[in-house]
């Protein structure tokens, strides 16, 4: 039995590891084996690519089709030495953040084409896809406050807040477009997200 | 007025870095600005990716896919950060690799679809080619003997014989596909070929 790939999505401050982590537990204690990872990054070679990707100290501005070109670098090595051996032996992966970020934060927020994306998306992993994407949802002020109390900015959280409102409305236009997406509303206390993940996991196991 | 972009192509130990300073010296003393660089790299962040790419000391192996996307984004930075930019002001650009040699060790070496390489190459510089590309070609063991004399070999200098048969073969072939490639038989002594050059840049200026 092959396991399954969700994916974790959502902005800044949004929750993505509080409740990865709770995903996994709850998985853990249903018996499934689970192995929880994020992007960009995931490998010894592709969490060096994230640290060129989100670090404020490059000496030189990263050209955007860079940043593309990079973050599917990362990932093309994830997929390869982590994400896909370990649905193959049965397990679910975790993953925080996935291929629908770049569409949002290149392409929404940086306004790549989609079809630039789409390119690379397809060069990269093709019809591999994940089975379901937890989009957890915040307007974009309540996000950003939360991850300013949390720590100091990367490269990429710098951008402005009309940057985050575009990357926001691409993750829910997405999420109409496709099936594997469900949309949590991340502004409801915890216990509520949970209880709705919950739910949702009950589903799928 | 625009400035000449000029690759050097061939295989390890086949005397690109000398007649690159040979063809920058030649050109400055006919008053032309002349900008030489090298990939991968050619940026503070291209060099980085360079490591990643060429070291030895990886602790675990790069995907091929991976490999290709990193040499594209070192090469999308190094394209907007340096080489257009050059060109631009009128300079000329000396390049030591570029697409040829993605064509070459990837294609030709590990055996990656010239279609796949296409994808990638077109996303990444469209129609910006180089104007001539200077293909320095030798035997595969006499280079290696050359390259081995001369420091320790990278992580791709490791591969085998019939690795760079393959390579060799790749360069001789797009060589009779591209016009803008001039194939130099780089077995001549130093001065001879050192001679050809200069009745190709005597054209150029």
């Amino acid at each position: 039995m092959t396991g399954k790939f969700i994916t974790l999505e959502g902005g800044e401050g949004s929750g993505k590891t509080t409740n990865l982590i709770f995903i996994k537990h709850w998985l853990e204690a249903h018996d499934i084996d689970v192995v929880v990872t994020r992007e960009p990054g995931g490998t010894p070679i592709a969490e060096k690519l994230r640290e060129v990707l989100l670090t404020t100290k490059n000496s030189e501005q990263i050209a955007t089709d860079t940043e593309l070109l990079l973050m599917f670098a990362a990932r093309a090595q994830h997929v390869a030495q982590v994400i896909k051996p370990a649905i193959e032996a049965g397990k679910w992966v975790l993953c925080s953040r996935f291929t629908d970020s770049t569409y949002a934060y290149q392409g929404g927020g940086r306004g790549v084409s989609a079809e630039r994306i789409a390119t690379l998306e397809s060069w990269t992993h093709g019809d591999f896809q994940p089975d379901v994407t937890l989009l957890l949802d915040l307007p974009v002020d309540i996000g950003m406050q939360r991850a300013r109390d949390r720590a100091e900015l990367d490269r990429i959280e710098q951008e402005t807040l009309s940057f985050f409102e575009r990357v926001r409305q691409s993750f829910l236009q997405r999420g109409q477009q496709h099936n594997r997406y469900q949309v949590i509303d991340a502004q409801q206390p915890l216990a509520q997200v949970q209880a709705q993940l919950t739910a949702l996991l009950e589903q799928l196991v």
